[in-house]
């Protein structure tokens, strides 16, 4: 019997929907736009593959998924808080994302900022409310991974070097160092946190670590491909907007041809990391190989 | 022997500065213009009242400010985002803070704008390193209300109450919630944040709320009134500016006399609650008391 990724993902995207909805500040409290432009972005149709890598990470040490949904929750609210950030017109003048509005389009400017600020520090307050299902001893490092994978170590390092690199030569590490930080960091940190506050042995521990450097950079390879390949209406953005701001790229370095081979062969090492996991893996490995089946 | 709190603050402030030379991003680490616009926020003369609160609560229930002095820090990281953020044009538009050219006139604001996020983010990270301290069982809910206080139910909450009222009519509700979220939340964890780490008792910990809830409005009434009658080069920033932006302040509803007077009824208010701590409380009697001497 294959594994059906489909009905999996579609699964837990449902569950991750409805807890977000429940957990997200409601909009008949104080004050009721911010957490109107709030809800507006987190809960707009989305991938869920933050929080779905927590949950599955989880499962695949044995762990109950439903111990770890808050903080796979606080993932997607990090990566919501990111989206809102880079659209601003100060950084990437975006006006639609996931084929709607952006935020700031709609709520304006200083509430699309200050929605972003809310919605980091709330990540924080969910991930420490994670205290009812996992003992703090393993919640605080895994809090300590994610901040570091938010900030100038990990998300908006790697964004600071993107937006330096427009406009100018770039090398392979610069390129690297790019990918590695502004998506692999959290996407690395997804995937050990369910691992971590389900009590992953450090062997575990570290296999995760790597799936979850390969799939990171594998998703934004990817990523750079579509943005020349894809179909707008399926991505829900405008394709071309890298070239347009002549952005550091795989293909733009490597061409398309190569870029597509690296996507495979870091999906393929990514699979090699999980070997020694069991079935209750299988989410895992699909995701990894889903990746590369996105029309490249 | 009365008790020197010019001594206590600049002995305080030294402690502070020098701990977050340390602890703050080295610019010689990527990306370095981040770690730069950073370090000119944070490094900034200041008076470091959150971190000086932190410290003093630890002394307050017999604990070692040593050993808070991270979650010190982070506090005052989280001022500084707030600031950065405050400043920029969409919000503020402001180009002076403390006497110096604010963060976006000197980095630009998409770097501004990266630079409070990555703040953010790392405040959370410095909180939980406090494990080398602290148990992890005291930092969680610490940590917890900490960002609580920054985000919706706290800090920027107030922050977009306070910018739905300007150029309207607010009662007196309104204007007690945003002086309550917007200043004071971070105040008061900033109070509940020392004495939590080291174990203070649950009747300190209660005291020091009320504490942290009436110094935290004495300082927003201060600051109105400081707005309209204080000397812009003590205060580093241009005054009559919540006037010219039609700011909801407590001269503006209750006049200067009614506003000194409630200023002055916080910090006695604020003094009872300590009343059944001991000498080692003296420092925090001492800053409510420094708060309505600062030339109202």
């Amino acid at each position: 019997m294959t594994f059906d990724l489909k009905s999996y993902l579609a699964h837990q995207q449902t569950r991750v929907q409805e807890a977000l909805e429940k957990l997200l500040p409601r909009t008949d409290a104080m004050p009721p736009v911010l957490h109107d432009s709030i809800r507006y972005s987190v809960l707009a149709p989305g991938k869920r593959l933050r929080p779905i890598l927590v949950l599955a990470s989880a499962e695949a040490v044995g762990g109950h998924s439903e111990d770890v949904m808050k903080t796979a929750c606080a993932l997607e609210c990090i990566h919501a808080f990111s989206l809102i950030h880079d659209d601003l017109p100060c950084m990437d003048n975006d006006d639609y994302r996931r084929g709607r509005l952006t935020n700031h389009k709609v709520y304006g400017d200083a509430m699309a900022l200050l929605a972003g600020d809310a919605l980091l520090a709330f990540a924080f307050q969910l991930i420490a409310e994670n205290m009812d299902t996992a003992p703090a001893d393993r919640i605080l490092p895994t809090l300590h991974l994610i901040a570091r994978a938010s900030g100038t170590w990990g998300m908006v390092g790697g964004q600071v070097v993107d937006m330096q690199s427009q406009g100018h030569d770039f090398t392979p590490e610069i390129l690297q160092y790019i990918h590695a930080h502004k998506t692999g960091a959290l996407l690395t940190a997804s995937v050990l946190a369910g691992a971590m506050l389900c009590g992953g042995t450090k062997a575990q521990i570290d296999s995760l670590k790597r799936y979850g450097e390969h799939i990171g950079l594998a998703f934004q390879i990817a990523d750079d491909i579509l943005d020349i390949t894809g179909d707008q209406d399926k991505l829900g953005k405008p394709i071309g907007s890298d070239e347009e701001r002549d952005k550091a790229t795989f293909p733009k370095l490597f061409g398309l041809e190569e870029s597509r081979r690296r996507a495979h062969e870091e999906v393929r090492l990514a699979l090699t990391t999980l070997e020694s996991f069991e079935e209750r893996a299988e989410p895992l490995r699909a995701i990894a190989r889903y990746i590369i089946e996105r029309d490249l």
